[in-house]
């Protein structure tokens, strides 16, 4: 039996020759994970938590960028989590990477999986707002904070992290107020932050976040990365990202 | 008696024939104190308030750009405040400007001055390192944080403003997360924030933000300033700035 469905794609990341299974109509990965994946900064054998993981898109690049030991992507619907797990299986990845089906508020669950050097997430970026969204609709779940707010996150990653374990998050920059201040008051000190502009002159429209379980307060402004150079070809970068990340 | 001394000199700001007085070798204006000015958003009529005055170079440049009705500086060194007074003098600004001799950290004189729709300030951006910084430096006292903390200004500025009133802050990018957790706490909510870098591919060396005294949570970024264009030459709206700001 195929593992992939009729409604599915699968995607070519160009990464040691893994292929992403994704829904034909649904939530497809982009951009936002990609650059996450670059972010983030895993060490040989390190275990690495995926928050909102989805199609699992985020621990797939690390599994072919990395040596990190093992991957676990935590996801709240269903679908995702049986199509990434086949995905994982497809790619015979099943040793590092694997997918649960648990909602990252449920806190006792969390305290029993063992601590991990990194945690990444690709949240939800926009507020709820009540009466707009069908709590059934899969990608409100995956864009708005439905199933979650950007507290829960944060207190999951404090829960999940080792001592000066290393948060990875991207987001929009209009929430960076309350995610640096939702960070600290949760004792995972923001080290280090570059913003995405869509070119030179505009001003950022996604940001990437590192923080440190109790960390020292010492904060770094990474060089700013533009997606496309003022003449509207894709920058240098983002040509290296794409060609060697995915 | 001529009102500039031997140790001084007259520096002209290019605006409508403003003239500042500065020390030749004390503290001298830089490009935070002309890019906050230009950032702070001032009505006609309305009162601003200058917190850690120095020579008074904000205040004489919004003097200069602005219909504010009253613009009052405080410094806590008496010879800026002796020598801004003088350029007000100098200016025939008497009428407009004037500058205290107070300690921002003194709340019970604060609350006896009439509220301000906009407060602004350059702080010290520097973390008192205890030991090393002589507390009688006066540049020690305009760059570090010898004489008043980053919180310190913000108490100050809530105690000085309206209701909705502004406070416009420049200051270090790897203070942001301070500054931000600090306004919130405080209850002056960031709304603005604008990077300043050297230039295009380089990281933010200067930031500006405005808060607003119980404003609701909206936060915004303005596109980016760069210094320079990658070959050297000032940018077109540094050149803009200057020519007609200053």
């Amino acid at each position: 039996m195929s593992l992939i469905r009729e409604d599915e794609t699968l995607d070519d990341l160009q990464l040691k020759g893994i292929k992403v299974i994704q829904k034909k109509n649904g939530f497809r990965f982009g951009v936002d994970a990609v650059l996450l994946a670059n972010f983030a900064k895993v060490k040989r054998n390190n275990k690495v938590i995926d928050l909102c993981s989805g199609t699992g898109i985020i621990p797939f690049i690390m599994a072919g960028k990395t040596e990190a030991s093992s991957i676990t992507g935590i996801e709240i619907q269903e679908e995702f989590v049986e199509m990434a797990n086949r995905t994982s299986q497809y790619n015979n990845l099943n040793n590092r990477i694997n997918f649960l089906h648990k909602d990252l508020k449920d806190l006792k669950f969390l305290k029993t999986l063992e601590k991990a050097e990194v945690v990444t997430v690709n949240p939800p970026y926009k507020l709820q707002n009540s009466g707009i969204i069908n709590p059934n609709d899969k990608n409100a779940i995956a864009r708005h904070e439905v199933c979650c707010t950007l507290e829960d996150v944060i207190i999951a990653a404090r829960v999940l992290l080792k001592d000066n374990g290393r948060l990875f998050m991207v987001h929009r920059p209009e929430r960076i107020v309350d995610i640096l201040t939702l960070m600290r008051k949760h004792k995972i000190e923001p080290k280090r932050v570059r913003f995405i502009h869509p070119k030179p002159n505009k001003a950022p429209n996604i940001v990437l976040i590192e923080g440190q379980r109790d960390g020292g307060a010492f904060f770094k402004f990474d060089d700013p990365l533009y997606v496309h150079e003022e003449n509207g070809d894709y920058s240098k970068e983002i040509k290296e990202i794409y060609n060697l990340g995915i």
